[in-house]
């Protein structure tokens, strides 16, 4: 049987711990053994729309043709809506309705159509309330993997009524800018809402040296390019391979050094031009 | 090459940090380089056969026809036997015989035949004594995913020789149930050993107030069906998807929270009938 | 198309938490989408080069014919090579030049030929400096599956120039050998630099009881073949499945129990002949 998309990318907070993903995984290839499944990351902290939906939105620009299926869902069970989303680009997402596949699909073209699902000729039956993954999103991806219209899963709903979420965005002040931690990664580098263009406003160029505020406290990391510009254990602030500036720590864990959390502010200012 | 299994299903203890499943992987591939392998989970707490026994049983019914391989074996290197298990419904499992496929079985329409493995021919040479999952059960899967009868592996086992588990029940007394902790699942949801009618069966219906004793303290919480019924962090007891009851905390951790661990006892009660 | 490689073996200190390892998928298979990737391990201690080598060079044996990807890669960013290495079993290897990817070779027959990666046609356009695994590896990798030639990543660069990781050896003293921990796994148990024939060199044999020196502390344990040779709980030392001998807790985890870590030197002595 021809694929619609040969593959099918997942992205959730299950774990790998126990039988969450297996199971998902297992539905989708009872319904389409032959589509193929690229696992994005399943340990998107329990919970957490806003982590998985950054996450997901980074992978997806990399990913080749796909239906993308999310589930981080906290409101399963709950009347939050289920949804299918067609992208400009063509990949379609599916997910719970709060703010997890919003960004993706920006990065795919933006959303041209959205559907709410309430086929329930659709589900693995009856669905349980706790567990939408495996009998409700798992076997509509697969169809949609085979070729089914998203039309099929349910009524039209309004791409403006999708629910968004609220991304912070950085303040520039005169020569310093008032940042936010917005991804912690798995080495313990520290993402933030600033981009190379916006800290260069401020008048900062490769070299320099650059104050931060953390928690109530001040640390000093020059602005460079890679990782081990700096000796071992030092702060380093560096554009990342997403476009944004990161705080690392060289062969060691930002995170744990300056004890930060998802979230926290950080203020950002240049210390003093480098000698040349 | 046509397959008799287009699957291998595989679970174990060996977690993902360093190459044992990767390992079983590539032997399997190097068998039967068209199988694809179905990871169910590798997070088993190492040598708890009866987490293991549990997860599988739970996502094999949502398995496509497949070779289940499964791996948590204290005993490796002693004479425990090793064997594959025909079922009612086709799928093969095999394993170690200490219990963790039986469950399994039974969700497959039952154990209708059972093989020792024996057959030399079939393992990698010299098989170590402590890596069969390398060098015996990922070539014999391989192979029985291929076609091969499992009547090739040794001789003929009794059914009723094999190893099974001893499922703690609940206990129903009177107004109350003594339950216990069967399973905890990655978000820290607490499964137990009762079902949804047990729990009827001593009066309760949704939305009632249920007393519970676990660890010598005392927790309430109401009888419903999804997490976010409660507030943020509020405990709840509800149906899983496996129709258990669970205890869970709404956006948080019943584990962390109710400090609980496998096993532990829970005493079950209603406290009083919700209000009309 | 026909592939040259029909898999492509992965292994990496990326994690599964976030989405680096999914990415490189992606990109794998936006190049290449029917090629397979099996998953070594990427649960490599971030940074740990040497962690990485051994981790590979135990689970290449085990692959199907395949271009092998490797990435633990502390220098990123920095002028440290990007490599290509033909083995003279056939199988390519693809890292940074850094010692991460030659035990691996030897165990394919030995590194024949070497390419230093300069050909930016191949590279995501442009690369970042911190996430070569997406940008430059992946898709050179997805290439060489199909069939690109490795002369085509850039210059050829002599053997002997490839960095080489010093594995320190066990020094046999009289009657008691010094190890060190090499490698620990997922199970706790302690892999040392000591083989089964240099123990039984300062003439040990089955069943004797040795003497284990590790921080200070003096240890017991029979030197036997399968864990559970010991009661629940206590120490054994036996050959491992890499022909190693391996420190392990019967049902328990020896890292914890002996408070070692990777690198702890490991004194081994024979305490006494067991009765016959």
């Amino acid at each position: 049987m021809a694929l619609a998309f040969r593959f099918i990318t997942f992205l959730s907070d299950y774990g790998l711990e126990d039988e969450f993903v297996g199971v998902c995984r297992g539905v989708m290839k009872q319904f389409a053994p032959t589509v193929e499944i690229i696992d994005i990351a399943h340990g998107i902290p329990p919970q957490d729309v806003s982590a998985g939906a950054t996450v997901l939105a980074q992978a997806v620009p990399y990913m080749p043709p796909a239906v993308h299926l999310a589930i981080v869902d906290p409101g399963v069970g709950t009347p939050r809506r289920a949804i299918v989303i067609g992208t400009a680009s063509g990949p379609p997402l599916i997910g719970p309705d709060n703010g997890l596949l919003w960004l993706a699909a920006e990065g795919l073209g933006g959303a041209t159509q959205a559907f709410q699902i309430e086929n329930e000729m659709l589900f693995l039956n009856p669905p349980s309330r706790t567990f939408h993954g495996r009998d409700i999103f798992a076997p509509i991806a697969a169809r949609l993997a085979l070729g089914m219209s998203p039309e099929e899963v349910g009524p039209s709903i309004a791409v403006e009524s999708l629910v968004r979420l609220q991304i912070p965005s950085a303040k520039v002040d005169d020569d310093h800018i008032h940042a936010r931690i917005v991804q912690i990664d798995h080495f313990g580098n520290l993402q933030l809402n600033v981009s190379r263009a916006e800290l260069e406003g401020v008048g900062v160029i490769l070299g320099d040296e650059i104050e931060l505020r953390l928690g109530g406290r001040q640390f000093k990391a020059p602005y460079s390019q890679a990782f081990s510009e700096v000796p071992t254990g030092r702060l380093i602030l560096l554009e990342d391979s997403h476009r944004h500036l990161t705080l690392a720590v060289n062969m060691g864990n930002a995170r744990e050094s300056l004890e930060a959390r998802r979230g926290d502010p950080v203020i950002i200012a240049r210390l003093q031009r480098a000698p040349n």
